[in-house]
């Protein structure tokens, strides 16, 4: 199997380094517009072509899957194209820059019976895996609220705000964990610079049950932070992704709550115990992703990252971005 | 002066014994509904009278000024009838149920002379204190941004939900950290008991300059979170409570921007220096701020938690709440 | 049973406090040669008398117990009196200035059948106590080392060094956890005023088995560090005192050796594990130990905080104290 | 100006990546016994040759400078021959098994007018230079106490204990800081396996002055700490290596005794004050130290980490050694 990658910037030069490090795929051609790109990729990779032309990429009849590392408004265009080609497809997060792109995608993939991935890393972690199974296993007992904070001091993006470039980690781990589709979602943000583009936004996703998430996204915060807090009613996690060792901590901690008939008031009862911290799998999420993507392709497995992670992740969006131009209304999805 | 304490619950002792410790004023009288909580007060100060009747302090004829520390709904009427009387009034926060009632007793205070102030006690800590005058300075900039979470296992109240039991502290800091009016107010919440009262809410105040503020607050975090980041051009604060010494940091970090005409981008530039961790006065601040009570009495000057202070925590409270129960829409203030 | 205290000093208070809260006990009178502390009995125990004279305390043929809170050079000359006169006595840590002193007064105790004990207060915090539960219940393996740092910026002690001042927590919480018996002892210290009176100094601990423990204390450190380092075999314990609510965390951490005949060299193991945070008690261990106190002498019981681990700080400081005069060397004891 | 390197080892790879990336000296040549080692000198710097014989490096006559990277036990020997051939020599830390060893390395390089350096790489970190210019600006005052804690779970050395291994790192920060000699140096430790190598072990250095030094050292600790407290007059200074972006904090803390001449007592004031975190320089220090080795040999410059501090590392660790080995005696240096 042959691969090619469009796109040479910071996070194309680690997608090159993992997928030259696969045993059953060659890392046949990289394509970057910026010619002095091909010198890092001699050091990186140097059994891999380069070429300035996307299309080669995707033109090309050797060519069995091609992975997309550009700028968020080109990824339609050219996963179209490579589909088209009927070429197995891996974008870079977010998918699109809208659900109905997004959508054109699935179809056209499904319909040739291609695999369509998208790179949400995070879901190949040891944190978000762990996690994974501690709900899955019912130990965190029914999930009741997910908030997440991602601020540091950030690029501010020229194309997206900061909800774009930030958040899709954040809900992409949210949809992984919580099965559950949400029914609304409704968002805020300021921009400190003339053209517009957000800076600090927060999402808040409201969900029939009762379940809710909260997102909270900065490019311009003095301190880094990579928090969630996700709170099921038997027991609680946080994960802090700055710790270097501890990520995850889960607390023994729950609440219940009655009805005090007399008092016709409602009681809530906490229960407090040990914290324990489990050990995480370090392996690089970048080479599982990567071990997936072939994998979908040479074995038909279902990948964890799958094009409906990347539709969902894209749908709450889209939903942020009008509610933040209508006034933070409350959006339906 | 002699001074009346209505209500002696958790936070009415810390207000007797620190009352009862003031040179220039007696606490003459304590006042609370259940008879068994005399036996605390003769502990903490056994020169001061107790009676169960409310109404016995409001109308004693010795009782020069009314503190009032009782549950949330009956600070309306208690602080009428004691203004009525001639009483200078501190209210526990938050001031009142609503800003009409708010209003209506600073008419009668204004009109009848008298002290009317809120305890917003954060307001006399060494903490706050040196983060306004970070702020006053200069040092820090135009401020860009205020955001606030405070969030740990909370005891659910049943009348009030999160954001009025938690989040007076956090806007009674924003309004005396900033002195630019909020223009509009938009807020989300959830409810896990069925009597529908949000146990975690998040408000998001809009303003004209384009400052932005944020409160995250929740009774259901199995970890206490009290932490406060304030965004200027030129600097920026962390203020971490829970930390026991280094509450406050100032990072000596800004941003600008620009606009890169060719491009037609906006670029944005950091700079990053040396932090500090300001010393700060470990005075106790319920003590600074029965003793402002009584200087505005006995000598006239302004209070710095005055009423205007605890009518605008209202404001944001109240416009809160109608933007949770009408769908997190943006409501004016 | 009636007790008296002699010295309310700041521990004296705190002994108050706790001697006046049981049930079972009355804290009948208080000396303190300062008159003036007089006014801090009569507000924390009303109902205790005050006296100048210990002697009083010692003689009064009413008083069945005597707690002595006085500087550490009088303690041997008062618990003499007092168990003379047929008095129980617990006397705070250090017990004495020499171990010739600590071993007459248990004579003398044990001739008269009287409970005599020492305040060693940490053996009955939560903490101390989970650490003993899990030491004995094997789930640590065997212990192979002990290490405790306690420093920050400390009251200079006119007549007894950092080690006698802060070792004895740390010492007695060792003594409390391993039972093995240390075979010498060697210490190194720096005065840096002109009374020679060491403010940081260290000892480390051999035992025959192998084990080792090593304590680390200073009055003029910066930062306050109160952290306890305990290595098993299995797993291995950190106690961080200044942390809040994580006090204690055990590490599923354990090292192995073999020795590899070929290479003749020594290969370890180590397996690393989750890690575990157990909730604590957080009664006040002040009120335990002055139970136990109680406890000992109406009932009979074995107090944990008996004379045996007085005397063994005792000996430890004192060998500590010779090898600082004598060049570091190492003391047999 | 030509380089060559001996030993591919863990640090042997960093050193070929910086010494291949300077621009003024070439790295021409790498021995290590291990072809297998070959492949990666391939990809880390293609342009060098590969040999599995260290006496290649050393007789080529092309090669001007010979860095030696391979264990203590070969440092003497390889440095000898090199700079017997001419070669300026660069050896990594610890300079060798003795101070004998080092002393003839220094006079024969001195006698050929040649290089010789040892790789204290900590020396052009951002973090101890800053401490360096705090303490060389009299910032600190004068200073009174260093002490460093070095541990985690490490890799038990077959040949050298845990003081060789660890220690290195701090003695050489220690002298590069305090010019002030010791006089002597006292050290206790303990060996977990049957080889009777230390694993955790302890050194207190004296010096004249009052001044003193405390490593503590380990490869048995569940957690991995990296701090050094420098204690001066004026102001003091923690170091804290595992914090990723506030490693130094300079606290404005002081401290001055009197005697109090009534009281024949010592009182000690302390003066506590803000807090600043400098922002340090970020660059590699490996990089930097390579610059420096090539700038000693090219234009005559005095290196930072030069063969007298080599030296003074291995007079205190030597002195360490036999002091364990003699019960802990104090040995004078």
């Amino acid at each position: 199997m042959k691969i090619g990658i469009i796109g040479l910037g910071y996070w194309g030069t680690n997608l090159v380094r993992n997928f030259a490090g696969l045993s059953d795929a060659k890392l046949a051609l990289v394509a970057d517009s910026r010619q002095e790109r091909s010198k890092i990729l001699s050091k990186l990779s140097p059994t891999s072509a380069f070429t300035v032309s996307a299309e080669e990429v995707i033109n090309n009849p050797e060519i069995d899957a091609v992975v997309i590392a550009t700028p968020v408004f080109s990824h339609y265009e050219l996963a179209k194209k490579a589909l088209e080609n009927g070429k197995h497809v891996l974008i870079e997060k977010p998918m699109t820059s809208s659900t109905d792109q997004a959508k054109e995608l699935i179809e056209i993939a499904t319909a040739k019976n291609l695999v369509l991935m998208v790179d949400h890393t995070f879901l190949y972690t040891g944190a978000v895996r762990k996690m994974k199974s501690l709900i899955d296993s019912g130990e965190i007992g029914n999930v009741k609220y997910f908030d997440s904070t991602r601020i540091n001091l950030g690029l501010f993006q020229p194309d997206v705000n900061v909800l774009w470039d930030l958040a899709p980690h954040d809900i992409s781990i949210l949809n992984y964990l919580v099965k559950e589709k949400p029914c609304s979602v409704q968002a805020s943000g300021v921009s400190h610079t003339n053209n517009g583009i957000e800076n600090i936004a927060y999402i808040f996703v409201k969900y029939n049950s009762g379940f809710m998430a909260h997102f909270s996204c900065s490019w311009t915060s003095p301190v880094k932070i990579r928090m969630m807090l996700i709170g099921g009613d038997k027991k609680m996690i946080v994960f802090n992704d700055v710790e270097p060792t501890e990520k995850i901590k889960v607390y023994d901690t729950g609440y219940a709550h009655k009805t005090d008939e007399e008092k016709k008031s409602v009681l809530v009862d906490y229960r407090t115990g040990d914290i324990y911290t489990p050990k995480l799998d370090t392996k690089e999420a970048l080479a599982a992703m990567a071990a997936d993507f072939v994998s979908a392709i040479t074995k038909g497995t279902k990948p964890v990252s799958d094009f409906e992670s990347g539709l969902e992740v894209i749908r709450i969006l889209e939903a942020s971005q009008i509610s933040i131009k209508e006034k933070s209304r409350e959006v339906s999805i």
